[in-house]
């Protein structure tokens, strides 16, 4: 209300500041942070080394499926039982959009409201066009604080659709791959790299009449994958809608955490995690000093037009560029 | 059936001889290059300067859509009307699959195999996992090769899943975007990405009751877009496996051609694209001089080691990595 300008940045940014406020749990820093993380802005890269020792205690459980197969139903659902069995539960949806769409994304949101003045449950969505891993780091930044706050369970939803979507929910503790009649080949509509990666298959909207075809085309996927030698993938049914199958799926996402924690393969899987972020996060910066140099040069505006009017091939184009840049081709 | 070992590139792989084999149309040639194109090989890099003189003839066409909704058998008779009107016809389905459901790839290609014995139709599928512009940069050294050889239209036949498919269809004279009904929020159905790259929007299995409903959405959603100051966005309804609607389909491709054409646009379309890929061109290159580097150095697997054991977080290891390559944060 005063006319005095407010600092664009608090003292509640102080990084110290804002690692207490996320350790105990306070809605408002967590938020904060996760925005913070979301413009990868300096302040998170502060924070995250006092986090880092309070994590590692959560289920990090990785929800996907294609658009339409009921996702967010059935993530409101398994909120509900978590609940229910007084867990804290932390989600993060990941929706790699454009504003254009922002409302469905917003109209799925609103699904799980019922959660929201529930103070042991935070929902966040992540949106970013970044293909060169932003979005990955924004949403393993994000679990990470949630970790740390106490959350219990921390739910990543995405669409699987992409790489780049598999990419990031590939890293979970637990992954639930969902599948849904009425999409034609039952098969087809499951994003290949997802078959690779599910811990637990759902057939959703399983009061559907082609449900058991869906069930028996996965059954007969499995049988031509690789053994898994201490986890046999349940392939289960639901009806999210009226909540039909859910404490069966919760009960199965519960037996794989028991079964990383026996098998010793709780820790592998965010090894591998860190592993490809690190490697995403060279790919990000190189990307970010490339197009600098490259825009300030104008050279890239130069070849492309070059390529348009038939001058020059992109192979040429690309060796072009390289040297401009002082590298040798590979 | 000699004991000689034969060489692994013949006479034929000449590049001066692989280029006037393209050509001329030979099928085989035509194949063979596209086989390195997909594998990266260097020959590519010495054929396309040959080949670019001689591309640009061609109408690009990419035609997309979530998974289910039928864009094979529209392709399938796109290529149908398209040879009545005795043009040849180049297919590029781009499926960033792996092979374990090579098998659903396979059943997609066997729905266009009618037209596998006509010589004025080259259908190839394209895959791969590398989401560092790889599979972008074959199925446009694919589409390429097709124009040179003469293909007066070319199909780029893409899963609208994740942004890595919306770049590569992007950069097509003519965006076709093919939505379904049944798919729970039919707006949530279309990639986001897709919406703002359509030129002409499809509403197939246009006999299913909420077909009207789809159209509907869609027509809203068009009316929050900016305006296209030469262009009105067409939403037709087809039902493919009957052909209804294909005809006005074609003509609204046809028109869009046209269009371009006369708005000056068709080049600025293929320039954009060229961008799109040099730049891509630099990041996949760095990414295999890093991948390299750090994988002789072990010191990637040494930092995931110490991040998954909480001694370390991802944002300090980042650093580090950098810091060991030599390369200032930036």
């Amino acid at each position: 209300m005063s006319g005095e300008p407010r600092p664009l940045h608090s003292r509640r940014d102080d990084p110290q500041a804002l690692a207490a406020g996320v350790r105990r749990g306070d809605l408002r820093t967590i938020a904060r942070l996760i925005t913070f993380a979301e413009r990868d802005e300096a302040a998170v890269a502060q924070v995250m080394p006092l986090l880092q020792p309070h994590t590692g205690r959560a289920h990090i459980v990785g929800i996907t499926g294609a658009p339409g197969c009921g996702k967010s139903t059935l993530v409101d659902q398994v909120i509900a039982i978590a609940r229910a069995a007084t867990l804290r539960v932390g989600v993060v949806a990941v929706d790699p959009s454009s504003p254009f769409t922002r409302g469905a994304i917003l109209a799925d949101r609103l699904r799980m409201q019922r959660h929201s003045t529930d103070t042991g449950t935070f929902i966040r969505s992540l949106a970013s066009r970044d293909e060169l891993g932003g979005l990955s780091a924004a949403t393993w930044d994000t679990v990470r604080i949630l970790d740390a706050a106490g959350y219990d369970v921390i739910l990543i939803e995405t669409v699987g659709a992409g790489q780049l979507e598999t990419d990031i929910v590939a890293g979970a503790h637990t992954v639930v791959v969902v599948a849904v009649p009425g999409l034609g080949d039952s098969i087809q509509a499951i994003k290949a790299g997802l078959m690779e990666i599910a811990d637990i298959f759902v057939v959703n909207m399983a009061d559907r009449p082609d449900a058991a075809q869906v069930v028996n085309d996965l059954r007969d996927m499995l049988r031509l994958n690789p053994d898994h030698p201490t986890w046999e993938i349940p392939i289960l049914t639901t009806v999210a809608t009226v909540g039909a199958g859910l404490p069966e799926l919760w009960a199965a996402i519960e037996r794989h955490r028991a079964n990383l924690r026996e098998s010793g393969a709780w820790a592998g899987r965010l090894k591998n995690q860190a592993r490809a972020e690190l490697l995403k996060s060279l790919d990000r910066q190189w990307h970010h000093h490339v197009q600098e140099r490259v825009a300030a040069s104008g050279s890239l505006a130069r070849l492309a037009e070059e390529v348009a009017s038939k001058r020059l091939d992109t192979h040429s184009a690309a060796t072009l560029l390289w040297e401009e840049l002082g590298w040798k081709q590979r």
